[in-house]
């Protein structure tokens, strides 16, 4: 594993890993054909790791939201809370899984500015503020989530990536997990 | 369970939910004396349900901190993110872990004007930082933690407290989970 | 009178305050039990502890609010400030004078997570506004504060309640007058 | 008096005021040739008009600091706050008390673009700071004031007129108080 | 040329500036009956003063607005900067030009504590927002400027004159160009 | 020229501009084989469209800094102001400039989480503290720029570069400039 994957805290040797961390690193770098850094940076502690992924994969398998959906609301999080890898790797994930090679950038920098849908517009305007504000949330936001037609079960779980991502945004920028230099160009 | 555990989403029955996660919401209970709302809030989605409690076990059972300085992180981030839930319940455990009937009331309101040693200080100045604007946080943060004391490992896991609750906060409020009026009086 | 009243400046001793002052802290102490620490404080320059005071009293005495609603004014305003002071002691007068043993944490914390009027859910968005962006208060805010039910004198007197806890928080935190032990358990 | 002295309260009667408050207005009207607004704005409740006046009467003539330097207090104060009142009629006192007739404007503006000694850049940077981030507010703060010669009681007064100019801003702006024409030129 | 007219650049000698440049500087002065200070201080690179000048005379010479809409425009945009020497000469200009001896100072403190038309109220609150959070402006702000009147080129105009004073604003705070003692007084 | 080039003002017909815009966006797209969108969107208003070129061609023609320098501090300051078009425009300039195709992803989201110089780091957070509050700023910011070695001129040239890019960021954002397709992948 690429020593320089985090840079405030060491990066683990594979071969110390505990078998199950190993396994979807493995898995991990088989699928992608590079070891993205957030593997090894959370096998810093593999408690963490385990803990982590398991959220990770719960909202993307077992969700109400497109994953595209789901990718746009990491993004936009992302680039709220100024987080370069999750910028960069979700940027990578929502190319792909939008079939649309503008909208990470897009998203990252301002949703404002992207051609979206009423309904999307006003997904991505309440991450921001779950995001900058999350103790002026009230009823009304909730209401104009309804308005646009989202179900209870799909506001949970898009209240449920903005809150993980705000978890994994912190997680990154402060033990500084550089993204892979692959993500950058990955469905572009 | 009790239905408005949570306000703006539909408290799931007991009965209808897996064998898992009944079982730990009945251990919590018999250790608790009561249902935590959590438990039933977060039981909205088992598969979150599992990630979210295997990822705050993990925060506590595999830590170079101290459970006393955990909930201190805790009550602190839940405070700046004007987390009621999180204030009230961890609170509580604050009280009870730490001995000290009136440091989270201190804590959720303002750690300045807490007694604190020198290295708690410095760790809820970063868990603070942290919180309210992620993308500033840079070396200088960490030395900072360095020349207080803390160990690497205690810096992974002061940081990792500080971004599941940020996870954590969102959730309960944007969920409306009410804490249990137990938690209010416990440890005081 | 506690010489740990006050943290950043000298609390005086008794015997050398004006008759004056020396009374009334006498009549707070025989009415409290104890001398709440806001007296030994402010004594530090008696011409301000008769004018706070003078303040505080008309604020209670003539007023067209229910002393509960003051108090909820208060503790909301001071949570917002994060002066641990305020929101101690006159969580101890609310949870009293409103019978209600949980709404302090709640207003404290945030009062959108608290099961509120609509009368007292916009006045305290009111307060929170003017205390954390003065210069942005406009007719529009007048108007929904008359719009459910508010006389113009109870807009006056909120608008007064409001503005003299940022003064008061500001002398508490600044000067680090700390709670005394009784207050947080006051009508738990 | 002005009707227009206020614009989202009635201004009173001067015959339907108690004794004091008409003498005491009679007194500011004599001295300054006009009715500063700010006296028939308070008198629409007499008992927050006694207690106001006695606390800036007490700022004024029981302090530490030189006049001089309470108005530079409060009209950076008030300009943080975006206060026209207090920004107009103190930038008037400013000007006569410090025989400096572009001191105001500066301060009202911006006080790191006035030439300032070192102490009283330092006196002005707590007074943004105690008002734009009290719970801020630390140690390190009262020792940059100390560093730079301020006694205990002065930095119990500058904290204090500080604080009450939060009050202040607060009720000239929520209660639309205009200053009257004369304060634009005065000492100019 | 005041050598005092910028605190954070030298001031070019003016035998020393190309003939243009000293020729604008000239009749600028011959205008005021005084040189003010932004010539001298941008002339310190004539390559950026020819260019400042050119969009500066544009904006004013080329507009669907009123004169005393633009000086409106930059003096609410400067006091939200805090910008000393554009709140101070464009505050003269605004008293000229509007015939209005009290707007400057109305606006640089607080447009909405200003007796405005609803038009004008709407202009500055959206020169606030485009100025605070540029990246929060949306349709619905232009819906807003277009439903009290503006025309497509004013609302161009208007945002041009916002987006060159933010410009402006960070030059002159930075360079910290200083304002001729003459402005402060002009047209009051 | 591109309809849809912008989206809350009309593109001018390019047959309908005067010759000189004309001739210049000519050569532009000539340059870059198509023409990007600030020029058919600032084409709006001519005179608008001659003073922001001017100013940008005396930006990068007349330096102290390399245009690589030029580019970090633009996409820098495009990126903390939530500008689309600069982000993306520049990004492209950048990768090619600096021939560092991941550079421009890293200092439009965080430059914190880019490995800078010292020299770099410093002036980057200058561009930051410019941008975000301008009348912050003092001399110890300068003070830090002499200290890594950065010159008087040089220190002139951020500042206007900081400047210039706080009106362009505003024009494309308000106006809804779109980045062409192009631009997303340059450099790369």
């Amino acid at each position: 594993m690429n020593d320089d994957a985090m840079g405030r805290f060491p990066v683990p040797d594979m071969e110390e890993l505990p078998e199950d961390i190993r396994e979807r690193i493995e898995e991990e770098t088989e699928e992608a054909g590079f070891t993205p850094n957030v593997f090894p940076g959370f096998a810093y502690k593999p408690s963490h790791f385990r803990a982590f992924f398991a959220y990770h994969d719960a909202l993307v398998d077992d969700s109400a939201l497109e994953r595209e959906e789901i990718e746009m609301l990491i993004v936009t999080v992302s680039g709220v809370n100024d987080c370069l890898y999750c910028v960069v790797a979700h940027g990578a994930l929502l190319r792909i899984f939008a079939g649309a090679p503008k909208l990470a950038d897009k998203l990252a920098t301002n949703h404002r500015s992207a051609d979206l849908s009423e309904q999307h517009k006003v997904m991505l305007d309440y991450a921001e503020k779950l995001t900058e504000s999350p103790g002026k949330v009230e009823d009304s936001d909730f209401q104009r989530l309804r308005d646009v037609g989202f179900s209870t079960e799909e506001i949970w779980d898009i209240t449920s990536v903005v809150s993980v991502f705000n978890l994994s945004n912190r997680m990154a920028t402060a033990a500084d997990i550089q993204p892979n230099e692959e993500f950058y160009d990955l469905g572009r």
